[in-house]
């Protein structure tokens, strides 16, 4: 079972549906990106001060199974875990229809993080997580 | 003095920015778009309703000044009236900073509103929002 | 080595960069969807046809690796393989910088389709791809 | 009568469709957006190009009207012209729905060019247009 460590919700925006009246698949990216986002901000550092700070977390690889479509007047839960598996951060991310806690999707998502525009370790983007992180 | 009749707080996705580092011109059209579904929402029926009673509004025009620009971490503060002449619902719509309230963007947003596809006089349109019209 | 059987070329848009000047990661989706739907146009069919006579074809997986980050000014090389695997239709897809032939990303997105709103086992909408599958 | 110095052509791509089967009306400042990078990527230099040169031409208001709406599988044609008023440029844009030639959108679109992070007079700017502008 996941042991989500961040959760927000939000709703969705009528521009952010397609002809099918359902949210287009690539939405559910940025529905992803803002909630790794607000996490970060809620750590205590937002992608605009890691910028400053010369970190670059950069996406490699994102797997998303779409589940329940979303349509609008749709209220989303969005929930995060994290794990490190050495220079990869890994964010298992659950999106749900708020009403009746449906899934919507499912995704994991690997960044590694880039240091002054190198690909680093990773050590300095983990040490903004390190409550989260196991070790 | 503009008669704000709605006013609605949410904060910039990092990924409404572009290469600038500031927030895209088109997604302040999706700003004021959101804002006014929002208002409908609060005036009793979302646009996903109106469109299952056959009610469709459609923007005729939109004229937007850009004064500060919206950066990531900004929190925007969105505030709207609305007046009917004839057939056509105009929007007067501001953005602010949220943190200094400097404005962001004024704009006049026109629509005219179809029903079951065809141009309209607008009066279902304007019984949803009869509290707010002045006539 | 993938048997390709479509390709287009297209310039990236200024608007979709972010604010650290590359291709915004759910662009990338769009790029693919963008892809699928040329290829079926040029198969005969357009997804605006396809909804006119009740086939829906819908996304279920995307796995995508992304892997030299795309900038203002290039141009794009994507290409399109498919098969069909029972009720699901899996597009391999692979973008690449067109100046240099660097691989942009590679992704496996898998697409199952609705038939008048309800899931079908996918004959209707394989007839349309038939010089495309095996079988 | 209009003294167009820039056409192109593009489709509509399906994501920028929303619920009602139209392109989103925000989606339409992209479309203009992109026509005036390529005009200017065909006029000699590149909005990266620009950025790289230290100029860098900034929205400071937009006003579009919007006529027939424009489709899946549709085809635009987007002309643009354009004049210097003191540090203003302004580009009077207009899209056709190719097929018939409908006008789609008709559009006065004002920018001022920032130099090294100031507001200029927009000389340097103006440089790259000189073909174009009267003087």
């Amino acid at each position: 079972m996941t042991d989500y460590i961040f959760e927000m919700t939000f709703k969705v925006r009528d521009y952010e549906l397609d002809a099918e009246g359902i949210v287009n698949n690539a939405n559910y990216l940025h529905y992803l990106e803002m909630t790794r986002h607000e996490f970060c901000t809620n750590a205590g550092i937002s992608f605009m001060q890691m910028r400053r700070e010369g970190i670059d977390p950069v996406l490699s690889r994102v797997e998303i199974d779409y589940m329940t479509p979303l349509r609008g007047d749709d209220e989303v839960v969005s929930r995060l875990s994290l794990e490190r598996k050495g220079a990869r951060f890994i964010f298992i991310q659950d999106l749900y229809r708020a009403d009746d806690m449906a899934q919507a999707a499912h995704a994991v998502v690997s960044c590694v993080s880039l240091e002054n525009g190198r690909l680093s370790r990773g050590d300095k983007l983990a040490s903004y997580f390190s409550e989260f992180l196991d070790n």
